[in-house]
């Protein structure tokens, strides 16, 4: 960090400053230029809150040198981090493929959405139990019944499922039965949420983008499930608030570059949320696979017309499978 | 809801759309065009989720003609609302000033933030208690200790406090001792809380916009909670995300007019957090008092340089006083 | 402008940075820290362009300390600014009051609509000549003919005139017949129009903000203006581009305090265009009168309904009567 | 288009509303539902500005149900438009592959990046001859200078070239010597050039999107240039500015599929000015090949370090070469 003070600062103002900097536990380095007085400071930074700092009237502004993120920060750990979800690696070499339902509606239509998607190559089942709704008259998910129903399609297929925890309350039953833990867009700055899920979820979390929060805000908040106790972290972007409308949302791919840059933590693309339009989906999930994602995560309904939830993002099964024999080429050549 | 459909849509799948929609308890009004067909929806729309429509092949577009909220709407209830936060009337004719720290830090400082906000007319007190830092480094609040400062605060002053909930399982307590719970911006979508609120929070509720949700987002959150039971819900715009930074955010004061002409709930405007700069409350303060807020809540410090939190948009408390001059004196003639 | 250098940057890369550095005419002061090597620049940094620094790659960032426009800066020019529109102060103490049509009509309606605003005591006569649409097919406007038109209204009320210039090709008529000459936000950054308007056009500038343009690339398109030649600009806040479609745009308030902080020019607000609502006029113009703007800009039309052009928002001329009653009274005490 | 009229809408309001439709040379299709009287406008609406129906008194709503734009829509002219530069077709199944340097600083520089990019099989030549910068003080290109090297580079190379027109005063100039003739995103709504480019350039024009314009807008703008004469428009998708400031803008690759659906034009990406960071350009140049985009424009430098103009975002020949040889292996796939 580094403290660039005004001008016509008076020494006391300075001196004033410089011992709140080391009352902080960070040491001072001044280099007093012809016109300005610059401070950098030494130290860990990533304490220190620099509105404390703004805040001073001899101060003219504060400058970030280094990421106030520290665990989820790839200086510190230069490899990519793998991170085993029940048996499936995620990072890495292969690539992760998250399939299912917006939400869980009927054991039928769960067992049947998992058998195609695992005979198309899904790795992982996604399903929505608790369902974060805009309008309060809104199908709000199966909640538990939900659960039951992926931990029954999961002993039929294999495949580990992943659902989105919207309360704390839900957390033992979530450690019991899921193996994927999934933070909504919304609940991405639920810091009290983040808390417990640091100290309390036993198993990797799936930390979605919220709608308008910056690459730092999102690497913050996973700092807090990680510095909370909780290392295995994933990332999803699943699109952005901006001024277009005709899409849902805008799906922001260089994220995948930049936060392959920024942290070791794997990168996983929801291209379902991000349009809100199935016929988007295909073009965006080889478009991210050809950028550098670790995976997919993709919404299959058997029966979109008739879904609760998001049908007109849905791709059929079959759409579905089509689509995974091209990702498959791409996977060779990318 | 109008339903438009395609030029080349058939007539069995019409049928299909329309069989669909009286399933869902609506009843259609057919209007055959030369070249469209328009099918408009009669019945309570608010229960049926447009994208269950939309998902249909032979569909070009949905189209709302009504708001999707009901109990926040004035159509339904053409009187303003006026709520009443242990005796002070919140909404109507009189300006509800709601002031006190950013965060409670210490006995002293909130008792001498209350006396000082007090002397100069303020109704309410805030601090935070429970704070939403973005970063888990920084100061988290004093937690249940704090609310005990902000009661003892009210003893001596007599001002209802007003602080922010950030976890249901803090409830109860905020049952005992807050006389408006707050749910912050980054919570305004976290629909769990939501409901926890409308069914257990025995107190008006204080419900702050979120960083990037629309006007109708925003009172679908109201509407979360007055379907769940708690129909005493006051807004606060408290600045939105842009892509300008030399501000924290934007603050948008016609948010004031527009939620006047939508909903009969009171409207506060937080111009401290908008900003992000001290000097920039005072304008923001009287512009929102002549467009036709119902109130403003505004940060005071007695030591701003040594805030543990947001310092630099902090008012001292003679600052504060004075504008309070200024607005009673434009309250006299807006 | 400071030079942060990355941690394990080589003693000649770094000696490459310094020289070109040098060679661009700044003068370096070097601070080594215990970590981190940081060089100030000392001199004209408006001259450099940063992006030519920060291509080297051991530059870790560059940090620009002062602002990069100097003609419209307040640090080089502390007192504000006033601009003499054919007689009329812009500027200072008085409010200037901008009012007009949308877009001339015909000779009845701009002399109709000019006698109104003159009687409710407006000072300058706004009305689009050239018009700037988003569909080739929408009226352009009445070009030549309605200038000619605005000049017979100030010819019979006295009031200067205000039109958007919009091509090179009008410059000399814009000199022969209007008083102030508007910039309008699609064209802010129309960087060839601005050259030649700062050498050609005699008369002051009245430049909007774009769309999404921040603060500073508004100042530098000023900058550009003033650099060519012309002094004489006034700024014009109209509302930006957000996520929120309810509003034409949202109105940036703040704008007025920031701008009369970071430059010497005038600040006019135009609350028509911004909100796109007539009905948002009013509050907002009051609001941006006590928030200190040193102007406003507002639609007033004889009839609405048959406009040609934005009659939503615009005013009728009983209505802006009576906003310009409450304004005085507002005036009184700001 | 369709009214929606108030539910309390007095039968003479109604007709007044329809009696206007009516002159404006369209016909009407009434449907009085039980609460709701909506009626459906048939006939050429492209020409009908909304706002002069939205502007009356018993009108809830407009909604509009087709596009306002009828040359570029594909809904009139359903197969793919292939545009031919000089020789080479864009749109339609081969790839376009533009590259050069941001601006042409010298003989020497050009001649050696057209030598290197025709090398690695681009087929248009790019290079800047005159500037938009946000600074007056920054280099503004080389002018007509830099067309003459341009036309050097083609003679050597045989690579048409493409460059960008800022001002109507150098479009025989243009006609002359540039093959695809470039409008920057800050002039896309610069209607005065827009309509003289309809109307003058001889050659294809390709349109870059606005920082914050929508697709319609984008359309709207191609509309311009082909009502006034020029059929032959490509447009380029160069990044849209959000509230991320990490990259200099986020690339909307959903604008690929997209315009696909809404337009026959071909769509070009420009990765460079997107990111800001040549290490953005390769993984977003290869999301955009299997995105379904017709070309790709990328910048490419010999020496980027000295570039006069954005440096950091060009890549070096070798690096462009590599990312070719990938993207002939994704081509093959797509």
């Amino acid at each position: 960090m580094i403290i660039v003070f005004k001008q016509n600062a008076k020494e006391n103002e300075v001196k004033r400053v410089l011992d709140k900097v080391e009352k902080l536990g960070l040491k001072t380095h001044i280099s007093q230029g012809e016109e300005t007085l610059i401070v950098g400071l030494v130290g860990d930074t990533t304490r220190v809150d620099p509105k404390r700092i703004e805040v001073e009237e001899s101060v003219e502004r504060i400058m970030k040198v280094s990421e106030p993120y520290k665990l989820a920060n790839r200086a510190f750990h230069p490899e990519d981090s793998v991170i085993n979800v029940s048996g499936i690696p995620v990072g890495g070499k292969a690539l992760t493929l998250i399939a299912g339902p917006c939400s869980v509606e009927s054991k039928e239509q769960v067992l049947e959405v998992a058998r195609r998607v695992k005979a198309s190559g899904a790795n992982l089942l996604r399903g929505g139990a608790f369902k974060p709704r805009t309008s309060p008259y809104s199908f709000q998910g199966m909640g538990s019944t939900a659960l039951d129903l992926l931990v029954e399609a999961k002993e039929e297929t294999g495949l580990p499922i992943v659902t989105e925890l919207m309360s704390e309350k839900h957390i033992d039953e979530f450690n019991d039965k899921v193996d994927l833990v999934q933070i909504g867009a919304r609940n991405m700055q639920n810091f009290d949420l983040l808390k417990e899920v640091g100290q309390r979820i036993k198993k990797p979390v799936l930390l979605k983008r919220g709608l308008s929060n910056t690459y730092e805000e999102w690497l913050m908040s996973a700092e807090y499930i990680m510095a909370n106790g909780n290392p295995n972290v994933i990332l999803c972007e699943r699109g952005i608030r901006t001024f277009e409308t005709y899409t849902r949302n805008t799906l922001d791919l260089q994220a995948i570059p930049v936060l392959k840059r920024l942290t070791h933590l794997p990168v996983i693309i929801d291209p379902s949320h991000a349009g809100g339009k199935w016929w988007l989906v295909e073009p965006m999930a080889k478009a991210a696979v050809v950028a550098g994602c670790d995976g997919l995560m993709i919404e299959v309904h058997n029966d979109p017309e008739n879904a609760l939830c998001d049908g007109p993002q849905s791709l059929k099964p079959d759409r579905y499978d089509n689509l995974l024999k091209d990702i498959r080429k791409l996977e060779a050549v990318r």
